[in-house]
């Protein structure tokens, strides 16, 4: 029988897909830069850069690049739908902490939240 | 009973844990970048922005920022592991092609791929 034993994972993904959100909101980029900025202040982690797009006719993306990996956000207001990536690493960080926020802060209604081990490394 | 039917998803989300990959590449930036902005090429992917970070003593991250979501990296040369995200959205755009050039630059010996569907919206 093969044993498999791992550490603890080097980070923590949570993917969410967020549905019915304020269409207002998501399309409201210093709004949607504001609410990630704050989310990765939530989440203990480090900003060390960020990059923010308005879309045309409608959307935003953005990306918060933390010490500690990254959150992404990417909205289409059309169909109250955001795709949210909160991926930090190290046992400061409380990635779902900052899920927590994101989601109240986006007014979503119907929240999918899976959480993704990341590098899971063989003990020695 | 309930009939859960839904469109084609907005996005395919490539997870990769990229693990025995090539430690010098993991910690050349400028190789890593170059890698990735051929990845969004590859995927036939817009890029509209991207930032790359050096980290002290070793590691790379990085974002490409495309019209159809991000592609991104963070590199643990000490255990030649990267994580690695191709999201894209659109019938033109290729994530798991671009996943398979990403893998083979790393020179990876075992990776884990994982596709996400993201935003599955209910029919009307």
């Amino acid at each position: 029988m093969v044993q498999v034993v791992v550490n603890d994972p080097i980070g923590m993904h949570v993917v969410l897909d967020l549905y019915e959100c304020d269409p207002q909101i998501l399309d409201d980029m210093e709004k949607v830069e504001e609410v990630l900025t704050k989310a990765a202040e939530v989440a203990n982690a480090t900003i060390i850069d960020k990059r923010f797009h308005k879309f045309s006719p409608q959307g935003v993306s953005g990306v918060v690049v933390v010490s500690e990996s990254h959150i992404a956000i990417h909205t289409w207001p059309e169909h109250g739908y955001a795709a949210v990536d909160v991926y930090t690493c190290g046992d400061h960080t409380m990635p779902l902490k900052a899920s927590e926020y994101i989601i109240k802060e986006l007014k979503c209604k119907r929240p999918s939240i899976v959480k993704l081990d990341r590098g899971l490394l063989f003990k020695e």
